[in-house]
């Protein structure tokens, strides 16, 4: 198993939803930077459940953080943030292990990890998991922010319902006004129809997949290097980390494969004597390298694998088929609370490349 | 810049489309192997460009190995192959240094590297780097069809023209029949529409985009870990490094957020007394960890930047708008000759992570 | 800063000795290993301080598992283990920030991560972050033990006073005897001299270098790799990230450059139908490959650089020279506790190489 | 088998002595650098064999530059250099693989690649694998020059003589002056010493071990990292890697152990308005980061195991005993030919370590 990602900020995460406490080591943060807790626990916030769109379970999910800051400041040495599990109700997901859920890591990872290994409230696979993601992206957002980089993402669909695309150039603003919406969209109009999408698939038993679009701006031109180590390759390593992920693109994406060359390339311009491209179906990279416009990727996330209808199984233990019957309190959408989490392992990977650049915090 | 990838199977990839040779360090590969360079060779044919849908170029590519065999055998040391270039005519890209092709690595290389560093004829960013990477993934496929594990890629689409999807349990044969065909198509009637619209790329100074799908059978479950080293995670981070990929994704993909839970989720079957899904929407890996069911992805491929038209760009120098006309032979689509490559890159990507599981080639 | 390591077992430690917390993340542990949480904290008292010898701090140090657990056996996510920091009194260390200690880290540390830093109490730098890596070796001892492998080490030196060195063929009794001396060495004579040259330093206000020599027994022939990748590498990459070693030799290790081949030369002999060395110079390694005979490692350990002398320093901000006195509780002989901390660290390192010939818990 | 190194430059080794060629890719080199192929094939030549001293096989090992270069100067992408073999007979090693060679590699390989692999003429753990070392470092050496950083290395003994070690703060012309001789020791009186040992040796049918020191000056102060990344890790990690290295010191290194600490600290003192210290027993590295001092370490060489004295050896397929005589020509003192290699490795970690510190090959 390997929880850790990055090169020079590393990223070390650990926790089952059923142990002691979840959280995450983050080594390589430069020295001398002041960590705002509110505004990391705000941030938090955003993928806490509560809405009547997410599921009822509480959690607290402040985090505490054991090492790494001086009053507040980092002090160049690992920063550990832990989060209590407090509401740690197990027997929901009793006797699921010998019936894997149909599309949920039960059956994969007992062949990983072997019987032995009781899955119940889904291990280290848990959702519950992005939290210790979060708090590295949310920390993660206050360097870049300082440096003129902002990170933001919205729900782009759910299941028929689609918002608008973020517009070419997006703005820190537009980004603000997003995260503080209870349903983060930019047409409000299309995030009632999202609603209505899910609580549709609720009534139903049912849940629904979605897709999030993630944008980032402020990176210069250059960043980034060809083949294995372009922005897109790393990028797409660590949000394939996040549960539900199915599909990773940047800027044109799968649409590029229709296009015509005349239609997808983007021709460069020059405006305020500054060059930049008239569009960007590129995302922002080119040969693995930042073009210095917005880097543009959208994660296709699956409908959560737990349903209440009745599925179609098989009794691991005699090979018979069974029908199986999920209990406990699901997200009827996991993209809805991934939105921040995409921000997060967004963020967290480009301070990362931005960092190896340039180390000791000096970029 | 890093050109090198993997854990236990090392691929270092060398070279520039105007250098001496281009070539790859294979570093892990078990030894007691045997090679077969002629396979290797008819591997590597098909993505060699020649047919009437791809440039005029010639190139040779037969890979010279110059280290790691003993006999036709692995000896357990790095193995690297070499291919000389022999038809190197930079001329024509003469006077592209300043004014960028857009969509091109140009400018970001550029701004990457240095105005010292000319990037006429692509450098390391060349679409020629895929010979060594076929290399790689040729030697590969050896190793793992000798253990019953087998890789194959389609054109799924280029443009508005699309072939069948994999059946839901590919066989070797159907791999080798595709493999065999000019244009890698599961039905042909869909491959003469592709031709078509390659052709009317072609003829109308264009290019066109594409999606290829690749599958991998006979893995057994429970290879790979969840979080940050799943087999998503390692295969994209792998497929981005193949020049055009914009987006990869997994089973359902991106029309899983389309999808309800119920419609998306696989029931677990049982047939002959083994456990599969009846049907494969999670593409083979659930939680970062192989089902047991065919590992099925598919790339976006951009259009070829490089299109005759007059485009639209800067000159550097000045920062004055100027029309730029793109000289030489390019490639309308390719999608089409990066097929082999997709399954390269999949091949190896896969036998690393199976010589994780158990090193010294007894896997 | 990089305070992780390992390819399969990951290493992760964080904590100051003036932060909330100090731990390590131990990523990788084969699922299903039971850990005996109470034999743990035996092998970590053994680097406590406590005797006449040691310091006068107390530390409980019992260290607490957050994650990784699941009654007590091994869940195969990433176990988390931290200890409370319950004794931190930073006042002994003010105003050294602007007069560096002579061959402490201050200054060193000053430069790499700016004034802002307030390195008091030695940050992560301390030999208290050894608590950490007594955590990931003692559980690796835990399940190393369980198939075979055992570890143990001994003072061979202390300034001028020498232990004899480990017999050709260690056993696990002479490690357990050892382990349960308050002074870990082989001759009890000889650790009276130990003892009377640590007592000679401390009445002198000052401090004492040693010697600590490492045995690995029960390995087979054939594990590690040529080159960059030999037990060697990575034990030495590993142990150099001790607090005060400066040297790492293997076998005979710098004796051996005043031999001759014939002298130093292992000659094969078969016993018992079994071949094996009849002496040991390699320190069983051979081409960085496991012989088979007992991996024999020694680190030189420099004297406490906090010592009660006064010593010519440099105030920071005027450049001017100034006397410096250390106040404060120190170790005269850091190499005393170290022994245990060499021992968690070969094994943990060891332990990683081993999952890699065969990950899954298997090998 | 791992040959390859390094974080932002990464060293990939490949060859076998009976292979077409050796070589080396060198990804990470910063764009925009010179290289002076004469001058790199200089330094080379310091490491090839010809002076009475050292075996008598010819090897031209001049390296071709495959990729990596345009008109001379470093393009960004990896750079390939390869050397063929030309002087190969494998003749000289028959018989050899059933009889392992005392303290060679023979046994170790076999037990780790299995009996089909032929290790006649040491495969990849030949020393002749030193030769694309000393491209990596010999290229790194001209980038750190440029920059002001010098490595040089002197043999500092060989059996029972010794030279005279590196002075407080040896100088570029040092290490120039050393490197042209045909013996490279401080005092000629030492090397006549060193030669008599070595002739001794080779009279006896014998060989020798020998120290090897190294210096790099013009490093500044805060360089490197705590724990695990420190220069000490990084440097050793590489060294050993160097065939027949069994032991690496840094400043003082075994000799602290035997120091008071009072001895021991190294006194900060103010010259010319610059920070210092008055002498150097930490090798210029306290906590894993340089003090700015010059960095300064020890590797022991064993003797050359390939003696033509007859050794006790055991014939694996039957295990009985066996008295073995080694064939061919072999250096008494591999020492003598690795002061070069240890410079080439030590260069070319220091390049990297640098070059993470600030990518882009502005540092």
């Amino acid at each position: 198993m390997s929880s850790d990602i990055g090169h020079k900020l590393k990223i070390s995460v650990f926790g089952q939803s059923h142990g002691r406490a979840i959280g995450v080591v983050i080594d390589g943060l430069p020295a001398g930077e002041a960590i705002d807790e509110e505004a990391l626990y705000t941030f938090m916030s955003r993928r806490a459940p509560g809405g009547a769109l997410a599921t009822k379970r509480k959690e607290a999910d402040r985090p505490v953080i054991l090492s790494g800051l001086m009053d507040g400041v980092t002090a160049g040495s690992p920063l550990c943030a832990v989060i209590e599990n407090t509401d740690v109700r197990s027997g929901d997901y009793v006797n699921l292990a010998d019936v894997p859920r149909p599309s949920h890591a039960d059956y994969t990872a007992r062949m990983r990890y072997g019987e032995a290994v009781d899955m119940r409230g889904s291990g280290h696979f848990s959702g519950r998991l992005t939290a210790p993601l979060c708090i590295a992206g949310g920390i993660a957002k206050q360097l870049l922010s300082r440096r003129g980089i902002f990170v933001g993402a919205h729900l782009l669909c759910v299941g028929g319902a689609s918002d608008e695309p973020f517009p070419l150039l997006p703005t820190r603003e537009l980004f603000d006004g997003v995260a503080r919406k209870p349903l983060p969209v930019l047409s409000d109009a299309a995030g009632a129809r999202m609603e209505d999408e899910i609580e549709q698939a609720r009534a139903e038993a049912d849940s629904v997949g979605g897709v999030i679009e993630c944008a980032a701006i402020g990176l210069p031109a250059g960043i980034g290097s060809p083949m294995f180590d372009g922005i897109e390759n790393r990028l797409a390593a660590a949000l394939f980390g996040i549960p539900a992920v199915k599909g990773v693109e940047f800027g044109a994406g799968f649409a590029a494969a229709k296009m015509r060359g005349s239609e997808h390339n983007d021709p460069y311009i020059v405006e305020n004597g500054r060059l930049r491209t008239a569009k960007n179906d590129a995302g922002g990279i080119i040969g693995g390298i930042t073009t210095g416009m917005p880097v543009v990727l959208r994660c296709a996330m699956k409908p959560t694998p737990s349903i209440s209808q009745p599925q179609r199984s098989v009794r691991l233990s005699t090979m018979e088929p069974e029908e199986l019957v999920i209990k406990g309190r699901h997200d009827p959408c996991v993209a809805l609370r991934a939105v921040p989490v995409v921000e997060a392992v967004t963020a967290f990977t480009i301070l990362d490349i931005l960092l190896e650049e340039n180390d000791h915090g000096a970029f």
